[in-house]
């Protein structure tokens, strides 16, 4: 019962929603009705999340459109063809990537970086859906292409277009922040009211396509409409690109591929925790990866896992792969036989559905939260967004990803180290600079904050020299290693280095709290049976070990160094 | 005195390996000659290091070679105009990163990637030598192309020419491996025996210089030698690239002044840490750089420390820069009086050296250790080895840091994490697969080996989900942060959703020994006041407060989970 009422739900989301996003791709609107029936079907058959709405979804109908501007003219017949070659491409990507078990990959698209790219794409499509809003022609590919291109064309705008357009605008925002409160009030059931403004942009359009068809506005005022959809059921069958689509196809479709099982995972997860289901990311990318082959051999473009859907379908009570079933079937009967009733739809209220679903995209809490938190992640974030709007989609999100992978290998690279001692009766050690602790006289515990490896092994041996050159009485220098997950082979040869200098000086090396694994890798070399100290499983073991009456080092309990 | 000494053998080794290095940079003898003067005086007054001996190296005559290979032919008065070029684009990206302090940077190069590039450079270096041996033309950036020019004019080989270069390279062989256990055997002191050695390959070139003189093999057998050397000093002063030379120079030039501050400062940190002396890598950055500069304005080519003169330098009682000093003035009366001495050295001895002393570069114990201590490092290494000899030289090198930096990006994806228990009697923890531990029922301990960032954090809470979902009694997770330094905004969206779903199934989250750092900076968010569990500043500390009486979950001794 509940999948029923969620799959009726979701498909009167749809149906706009796949007229809406076509229009944004560049596609006539039948490609995105088409990529609503058989990627549904074959996403439920193979899919792990319950509730996953897959279909047209505005980020990658966007990628779609600057992946293709520059090889066809949208629109066109060669244009339709590339969209599908884009999702067999990406399709296959993803199937790919499942086969060999490789979902960690989209995990590499921090958070920062995707708000970053989600906050730049929606900016940039809200910006270019303000052409049908105006009712002018305006293409670009960054903010000032569109933003120049805008103004060049301002002066020709259509005034029923305006008017039309942003009075659905100003409903559809509307139905989003006032309607589920007013339907509440009213003595509603809050999830019933958020059920029903789901479903407010249908009766948008419904309103606005009669409105238009009564005052024939499409003849008497100029407004642009969908006009004729052909009601005819998608012809299965793929042409295969060619070697030359192939290599500039690549890139957009690796990046459609990821960013939209990254938005799928993200939605299906979130979803899945609230009723304890787990998602299993291997076989996501094989459903949707298949889902894509799906669209692309059913007279699709790109699809994936949508946001708002997703949730509807959760709330409306979808709990077996049925709902997109069901939601396949309508859609496969509004192709057969209700294509007609769209003719009169403008593509202002297209364009408003648009810009209302993408501006709701933007996390403006998130780029606050995240700069406070960490400015290098914020950082990420912005030049992201920057850059998706002023350079382009691909272009911006490589650089989020090689920003935010530079930080990282920047941050391991200058690891945290902290010289600590005992807290008094205690078996615990804290850093002397933070903490009032026990130190014993001529030995130095030096914590290690990070793996070793060769970018940081350097500074780590900086450090070490530095402190044994602050204090000639130091005997012996301990190196704690309970923070080291991994030491590579640079780090050991500087380790091994370390040890043979310091005991040219007279300085033994000791380590303490070595973790298994390293201690399991460490055995495998000759570095252990060379050192000039001992090994201590625990800190607190070496300090017993100096502070004994037996050892030269002889028991002092006030702090030292 | 030691320094006089020191500076003397050093000229005398200088004198065939400038000529020789040049020769493998595709330069006249005279560039060699010039960039072993001026560069010397600049390091002698700005380096920290005492010992090491700056001028033309056989990695990076090499790279010279290749990096000018496509740009103009070799010798001619374009190529030795745009050797300076490199030479001067190489200071200043030096000069640059000295004063940005970014000599971390060199550090990306792993030792495996170092020894790698050197062991395919080495085999490059080697195979290219061989047309000078058989006295014929043959010429090529990768193993491939030199191999199949050297057989296809292998018939033209010069017998004098063969007979000459093999005698080279054995004498030169023997006196690198035999001579100083000779010496040593015959009664001299083992370090006088080996400066000895290190001073052979100067005899070797004169008796071999003095023989074609005597019997004019110039002629009368069609050796090819040195020739004409022009007996005069170094015109001061330099062009300036243009822009398009600029931007085809700029990687080579980068990845040059690279290789050679790591070689560098590689020699000059073990020779100081013999001598409790330090090294400052930027100042060092400041004094290769600079000394690159003075190459290039005085008729030079890129220069850097070399490691076989450094250690004799050292060995012979250098002890403050006066050595490249007097190294200097010697090689500028060089230049002024004797170049008239090396018109009949033949390319075969020249040859000899260079392939004598490239091959000892070649460490093949560090295959055999690497590959046995850590197969990512192991393969990182063959990579960058065989992307050398195939590829080229820089491509070799690009694809060797790409792949060291991506094996670390790839396995701190992965971290190792491990369910905890209290060793009996003790306030320390281990592995309960390990070790035979205590455990609180209801309670699971989870210590997280790795920082969290956006690649790991999925890992980490799969990880967690899974825990839960084996034991459905666990009521408490406590999260060991003990090797966790950082918590990027992606991992902490990941905590705080954690937290959030675990509530919601009436677990609660808790966390033991957070470290200062992390805890500084997770102050700054709303997560810790929305945490369901507790802070503990360490795990005896959360074990002792499950295990109390008034805790909903009782003491227990035995072992569980």
């Amino acid at each position: 019962m509940g999948d029923v009422t969620a799959g009726l739900i979701v498909t009167v989301m749809l149906i706009p929603q796949s007229l809406a996003y076509a229009s944004l791709a560049g596609l006539p609107p039948e490609v995105g009705l088409y990529a609503s029936i058989l990627p549904l079907v074959v996403y439920a058959l193979l899919g792990t999340s319950m509730t996953l709405a897959v279909g047209p979804v505005a980020v990658v109908s966007f990628m779609t459109a600057t992946a293709l501007a520059p090889l066809a003219t949208a629109g066109s017949a060669e244009y339709i063809a590339l969209a599908g070659h884009l999702a067999l491409l990406s399709g296959l990507i993803l199937l790919i990537f499942g086969i060999l078990r490789l979902g960690f990959i989209a995990y590499f698209l921090s958070h920062p970086v995707i708000n970053g790219f989600i906050a730049g794409a929606a900016i940039l499509i809200a910006l270019g859906q303000i052409k049908h809003i105006l009712g002018v022609s305006a293409d670009g590919v960054t903010v000032i292409e569109l933003s120049t291109n805008l103004v060049s064309q301002l002066s020709g705008f259509n005034a029923t277009s305006l008017v039309i357009g942003i009075t659905a605008i100003v409903l559809l925002q509307l139905s989003r922040s006032w309607l589920p409160r007013a339907l509440t009030w009213a003595g509603l059931a809050s999830n019933i009211a958020e059920l029903l403004s789901k479903v407010a942009p249908m009766f948008v359009v419904i309103i606005a396509t009669a409105l238009v068809w009564a005052l024939d506005l499409e003849h008497s005022a100029g407004l642009r409409v969908v006009g004729h959809v052909p009601a005819q059921l998608p012809s299965l069958g793929a042409s295969l690109p060619s070697s030359e689509q192939w290599s500039s196809l690549f890139l957009p479709a690796l990046l459609i591929g990821l960013v939209g099982f990254v938005e799928s995972i993200s939605v299906a997860q979130s979803l899945a925790l609230k009723r304890r289901q787990r998602i299993k990311p291997d076989r996501e990318l094989l459903a949707l990866g298949a889902s894509n082959v799906a669209s692309a051999i059913s007279g699709g473009y790109p699809v994936t896992g949508g946001f708002a859907r997703s949730v509807v379908n959760f709330s409306a009570g979808a709990n077996t792969p049925l709902a997109g079933i069901i939601s396949a079937t309508l859609m496969l009967g509004v192709v057969a036989g209700l294509t007609g009733l769209f003719r009169t739809l403008p593509y202002a209220v297209l364009a408003a559905t648009i810009i209302v679903a993408v501006i709701g995209m933007i996390d403006i809490k998130a780029f606050y939260h995240t700069w406070r938190y960490d400015r290098a992640d914020g950082l990420a974030m912005i030049a992201t967004a920057v850059g998706v709007m002023l350079l382009g989609v691909e272009e911006g999100i490589v650089l989020g990803v090689v920003l935010s992978l530079s930080v990282f290998i920047w941050r391991s690279s200058r690891p945290h180290m902290a010289v600590v001692g005992r807290v008094p009766g205690t078996q615990h050690f804290r850093n002397i600079k933070r903490h009032n602790v026990e130190t014993l006289p001529g030995v130095v515990a030096l914590r290690i904050d990070e793996s070793l490896f060769f970018g940081n092994a350097h500074a780590v041996e900086d450090q070490a020299i530095a402190l044994l050159a602050e204090n000639d009485k130091v005997k012996d220098l301990i190196l704690i290693l309970s923070a080291v997950n991994r030491i590579d082979t640079t780090a050991l040869e500087m380790l091994s280095n370390l040890n043979r200098s310091l005991n040219e000086n007279g300085i033994r090396l000791h380590f303490a709290e070595i973790k298994g694994p390293v201690m399991d890798r460490l055995r495998h070399d000759a570095f252990l049976n060379d050192l000039s100290g001992r090994l201590f499983l625990s800190l607190n073991e070496a300090f017993d070990y100096f502070a004994a009456p037996t050892n030269p080092n002889s028991t002092q309990e006030s702090p030292q160094l």
